[in-house]
């Protein structure tokens, strides 16, 4: 990651896109993706989930796209794990970075893992003892996600005090960073401020990520609340690509393109060349014609006279 | 406008949504959407413009839909006036509010209006003066609107002391209200900030309302922003429906449905039931039937166990 960016934002559509999507992509057009992405300046790509491909077939090249993401230079390279099988895979091939989830909800972590929230964080902490096993070096870094923070599809609002509770625990745990997710998009900017606000004053300096969906129109909504709160890494993926398999009504991040426009509008510098990043559409398009693709800026294009924010910082 | 609401809404698709629109809507079928829109709770409706009729020809009936718009009980009946000329033509019919709107942009303002800003301020003052003409009670309401304030087309960037400068003559020249319109939907939620900030400084306890486009997808954060600046009063058009015909590549106001179910969700009061005012798409759908329809709660629905904001209030 370059120093002068203010804000990371992460491409999460090669899993939480591509895991709902039926038709397999490529494994070298995933792999085009992701090389036009980091080109674009992109920083960190979650590639892949380490899931058992008999469950999402898309992630069935699993190994070889990770390996091959691997190769790009400066590229943090980010896979998401269900539980310790699939960190054992992430620590076999020294991926960069693995993004561990749970539920906030009682009921959709068992939906969704087929476990008591406690015993999702015994599993995490296993994780992390297994990953302490490696030389300081050689040790990925570890997320751990707390999926439905901000909704559940079937439990509704969640309480605040939950998700600090189980943030609490994944990051004694040995979490690097902390992502809270509105995985079915139910989240408005006064809930987010409130939550945020909770779990950051909890954890101290440990980094909080933000993952919105769209799905209710009030992502890049969500998003200003988060900045306010501090937040300064954000999960999107291009053309608002997916959704989330397990929760119903649940369709799509937010879109990479119009958060890093909106960002960068703001002064917010986050690496990114938006003429690169939206001409990569075209190249999803071209491979998975019948996906849904979402997003403003593509559409409108730039302000006249738009000046970016690093042209903006020069000035 | 009953005590217990806290963010006034209010619809302006007949009037922003309709005036690009090439199909005339018959004059009953904008009647049953505003009867519908204030059923749903709806308090104040930009029903028409008195613009010539050879001008926008839509706008033909605007005689008829003021006067019998002005017979439901409890709507605050508002229409768009270009000029004075535009002004007389409110003030004979009794119309409760009239919008003007001017260009803080040189350019714009040329263009839209064929005059210089300091003009279209002396405009403003003659229509004041012709109001203040009538006895207290028989005055309409005046609304004074910077177009382009948040960006112009031509322009880009609109520097903030503009605004601020026009704001402060309109409201000295006797404006009941300042509405700050994106225009061409440019604006992010930090620019949105820095804006209403100094507008509102500048004007102290006249209120201030919001008009934002959802061109380039931000324009549910930049509510989130000018929310936080204090402002209560937002512009909006059932489906998104509308643009700026003299703003190329505008697309339309931000979603009514989207805005109530934010505002709502966040606990703040609009008055408007969300499945009514939904329900009245379907309405506008079968009268235009090719007019392009936007929104993410329609589709998505509202979250489960969701509670109004009257509901949360009451709790």
């Amino acid at each position: 990651m370059s120093m002068d960016i203010d804000v990371i934002v992460r491409e999460v559509g090669l899993r939480d896109g591509l895991q709902i999507h039926p038709t397999f992509m490529p494994t070298e057009r995933k792999l085009e993706w992701i090389r036009a992405e980091a080109a674009a300046g992109v920083s960190e790509i979650e590639v892949t989930s380490y899931v058992p491909a008999k469950l999402i077939p898309q992630f069935i090249d699993a190994e070889e796209v990770t390996v091959r993401a691997m190769e790009i230079p400066g590229l943090t390279v980010s896979a998401l794990i269900p539980n310790l099988r699939g960190a054992e895979r992430g620590l076999d091939l020294g991926v960069h970075k693995m993004n561990f989830v749970m539920s906030v909800s009682k009921t959709h972590n068992l939906k969704n893992v087929r476990r008591e929230r406690e015993e999702s964080v015994a599993d995490f902490k296993r994780i992390v003892e297994r990953i302490r096993e490696l030389p300081e070096g050689k040790r990925p870094k570890i997320c751990a996600g707390l999926a439905t923070a901000l909704g559940c599809s079937y439990e509704g609002r969640v309480p605040v005090d939950d998700v600090v509770r189980y943030a609490v625990q994944l990051a004694e745990a040995g979490a690097d960073e902390i992502a809270v997710p509105d995985t079915v998009g139910y989240a408005d900017p006064a809930q987010v401020r409130k939550v945020f606000t909770a779990v950051i004053a909890a954890l101290g300096k440990l980094p909080v990520a933000a993952h919105f969906h769209d799905t209710r129109g009030t992502g890049l909504a969500n998003v200003t609340a988060a900045l306010e709160c501090g937040v300064r890494r954000f999960d999107a993926s291009l053309a608002g690509i997916g959704g989330c398999p397990f929760a119903p009504g649940a369709t799509g991040n937010i879109v990479m393109d119009d958060l890093c426009f909106m960002l960068d509008s703001m002064g917010l510098r986050t690496g990114v060349d938006l003429e690169k990043l939206i001409a990569i559409r075209a190249l999803v398009r071209k491979t998975l014609p019948d996906i849904e693709m979402h997003g403003a800026i593509a559409r409108a294009g730039l302000p006249v006279h738009y000046k970016t924010a690093e042209q903006r910082v020069a000035a």
